[in-house]
């Protein structure tokens, strides 16, 4: 089930093209091409390794993807804006990573709100849910008012299927036997197909725009859509800065956070590095990498570096919080 | 089928607990009673005729409500904030609606901005993704990866069931007989119960949230969920600002937008009409009942009143903008 | 006094450098021109009347500019985010025009989010506290707290002092003599002159960073830029959207405006024109130039057209609303 | 100077009398004791301590005050949002400070946001420009194209007068002399006074609003205003949802904010402990203070806890970062 990872290996056309065989119609991707052939010139700053990909589908869960479509500015557009700036970044790449250390250490976010990106999307309407809520950003969702949805579903590949966390009350525990995993597919098949069978008889629509049953009503679009379940695909123009990209991945890349977004935001963290390579550094090294030590936390820490034997109680933490601190500063 | 439309008339108690019954469970309905006896002292701006509804279910759809929790501020709010005062509001009531008049006519929103609201809401999936495009409100929604969603679902009532529309392209037609409504209603309840019916398979869990049978999996709440479709309810805390709240209204109010949330939309006008009577007046005055003219339409009622016969061409309008401008002139 | 009027005409290089050469330096000018000399090969959409004037700072007031810095989409992208489609825009042109302008005269606003743009603006303390009021925009400021601002004031030019007007009591009346607005500037100018020696003495530094009087303490930055008066000039770099810079122009290109923020929407109104042609005919027809009549006036212009004699107090009209409305219907 | 510092205390009513006195007017100080006399009956969940202070100038800087002007919600409301819930909070109050603890940890952020403050506060224009900068509020400030400002500015107490920072490029470093700070006082009182008289000669106004002299024009306000300077105190109401003050006072209560706007955040800090305890003391452990490490700084502290010595190259730290963790590690 290769095709259901996500490109971590930052892999190009190949796999995508293996993939947009089923995320993308022919149509589709004759369009997609004809955008990637053409070319432009100009004086705005540019980035090579984000050019590469610009248009593509990189595939994302069964049917899903993310296109980089635009995007504004650099690394050095980052640099160019803290300093308000008449030229562009500074003389010496050095001097630029060490800035952007600086702004992301000392969360100075404005400027890399200067950088802007725009995706277009196809993912399950759960996964849209979620991703929703990050309000800083703007989109234009595929109407379903509108037009009508194509018959495409999301299935969780076995190794995804999971029975519920028993520690964490909001996330999945272990893998279901494969036999297990086959009746719970089974079960998301049938009634998706379901769904979609009579959503087509509520619209009663033939190709040619004519009733399919002649006798029978062609029910309003924007009724017979609810008869779909939260894993059809949708899709949508997503647009935000660099500062708020930097904060979905931050929620959104964490091990905390389902799966089937997590798998969007990985794609997009690797875009993040074509993207702007010193931001994503300093975005790994101070905030993905990094740890938050509460008060009492920092108390433990500077009484264990002073060789003393520290306990929860000593320093006022919960069980939980204890529990996490030991395993922070345990961690490989 | 009364207690499906929305309460216009502003009734209060007792078609609302008509509905409770079926919008809330007696544990919550005993909590809602507990929270509307309690009474507190204080400075604030305080509305009787929005305390009156306070913390109550006003019935929305089948098994749908709007519930004010909390507000801030009042019509002198927004008098108070324009001036930057001391004191509040202006000494003469006459004169507040005169600046609020003003306000609304000028596009001065930052003191409509000053008032603020929260609502407890119980509404459809497809409706909830509808309402969220509204991003300048704060958000706080059940999680169905954290609990378990109750078997309630939305099934339009045979009035509002619509064939597609054949001049808007996302609206509803000629409403469906009587036959062809229930044949609607069937297929939407019979998929509804099946998937509600398999989601409960899957998370296999009992009221003591053991598994209901001990030789299968309990799949995460994560993964089950996206069985549901879209007319399942969910609920979520909603806060916006009086001047966010009346974006929403001219938007959701109208005759354009899908009646699932136009029922909502009404419900939350009475609510403003309860809350801030001057501001609602000025609202329904210079926005709802308000038209917005171009550039060419001005000149086409400029010579019309100059007792001129004007055709589209004349003033360069397309067939569909003068069928609006010739509608709004005649309207009654 | 040419130089301080904005270039309405959409003229280019030659008025700019003439006002470059007291708006930026020589230094700059070379970092500019850099800027500019450089050229890159792009996939993305590039709007080639504003690659024209990229980087060039656009003249406004007497030492202000208006320098595009970046932009992200054309009006091809706001028809392509409004279909979430694979390609670009439609086939025709004349169907982008009728699109955008349905997107425009029915507030669906969304798509025009979809397009960005970067300025570097130059603008005097007091215009930068009313534009700031614009909050759905990304701002990088040059700090006064780290950095030594220049001994740069506004002055307005003679035509531009005015008396406070009788009927609008936020705006200007008649202007003044020749012999008063020379005293005004007068008073102004030494105000400013006087506010930055002061300016420069707390702060003690010379050219070279060591203290100017040996003897004196060099107060911190942050402290002695309180002296200085509202005025002088400061710089951002300033990105927004395509949907909210129409609003900015909406309200800043307005009559009701302050003149000198006023003169800087004029040139953004310039530079969107070259930027997305098709929106802005849509915005000049459906935002500038139309009209929002209340519920009351159009019940006014019905009752006229139908032939009637009408009064303010026929429709419940006040005065000033009166007032407004006939000016509006008499307007040429 | 006592009545320059914040009262830290938490004193109320005689301190802020005192300070009254100084500003706001004894016209003001009798409208807003009106208020304060008031007293209504709510269902709405009402905070006693915050009453307490409801409307009253609490003193900042020579001339500044925060007034609290109404409030929405309370720690409850934050529990009873987190859970959507029918009813208010928890059973327990030892169970909300958990879930709060939790909420805050855990950066869920959300429920915070449904409790909503709103203050007026009078401020130097150079603090406010540095406040607006958050962007996520509402605010309705004294116009001065409007009305006219008066005659009131700021003077650093002797003790705030400092150099410029030899360390930080955007701070304070030593105390001046009492001698220097009365020049740098009289430097800056002399030019605000020179200001005001002109600002006054200009807008030749008198108390009736009819000219002073008869022979000069009155100047509109929008004008004459730019020549006053950015010690001048202006005013505005200023709204906020809890979790967004709680941003504003990290960045503002720091040690790195510039002295005059950490003043009010340290005085809208005592408010936050007066609304919202429970969050508060969460606030302070896992905010206010916490420590963020980077990937390298636990990659440190984890090696140093094993009993290595680790130094800045063994890491990959720069001696900046070094010697900002070991202060931290240091830190009593």
């Amino acid at each position: 089930m290769t095709t259901m990872t996500t490109p971590r290996d930052g892999s190009g056309p190949e796999r995508s093209e293996q993939h947009a065989a089923r995320a993308v119609s022919d149509a589709q991707r004759a369009e997609i091409d004809e955008q990637r052939a053409a070319s432009f010139t100009t004086r705005r700053a540019t980035v090579e390794a984000l050019e590469a990909v610009l248009y593509e589908p990189l595939p994302v869960l069964d049917h899903g993807f993310v296109r980089v479509i635009d995007y504004m500015g650099d690394d050095a557009a980052v640099v160019q804006a803290a300093r308000v700036s008449y030229g562009r970044g500074t003389k010496r790449q050095r001097d630029d990573q060490g800035l952007i250390n600086y702004l992301m250490r000392n969360w100075h976010t404005s400027p890399f709100e200067m950088c802007e990106i725009k995706l277009h999307v196809k993912l399950p309407i759960f996964v849209a849910r979620q991703w929703i809520r990050h309000r800083t950003a703007n989109v234009n969702e595929y109407s379903a008012r509108y037009s009508i949805l194509d018959n495409e579903f999301y299935i969780p590949a076995p190794e995804h299927i999971a029975v519920q966390s028993a520690t964490n009350r909001q996330g999945r525990g272990d893998v279901l036997t494969q036999e297990d995993a086959r009746r719970v597919q089974e079960i998301l098949r049938d009634d998706a197909l379901r769904s979609y069978a009579h959503y087509e008889e509520l619209l009663n629509e033939g190709p040619d725009g004519e009733p399919r049953d002649p006798e029978a009503p062609s029910v309003a679009r924007e009724l017979a859509r609810m008869n779909l379940s939260l894993n059809f695909y949708t899709q949508w123009y997503w647009k935000t800065d660099l500062h708020n990209l930097m904060h979905f991945l931050r929620l959104r890349a964490d091990a905390h956070a389902q799966y089937e977004i997590r798998a969007y935001a990985d794609v997009m963290a690797d875009i993040l590095e074509r993207w702007a390579p010193m931001t994503h550094r300093a975005f790994t090294n101070y905030r993905l990498g990094s740890a938050q030590i509460s008060k009492q936390g920092m108390e433990a820490v500077r009484r264990m570096l002073a060789g003393e034997q520290v306990t929860a109680k000593d320093v006022g933490m919960s069980t939980g919080e204890w529990r996490e601190l030991t395993a922070l500063l345990a961690q490989e």
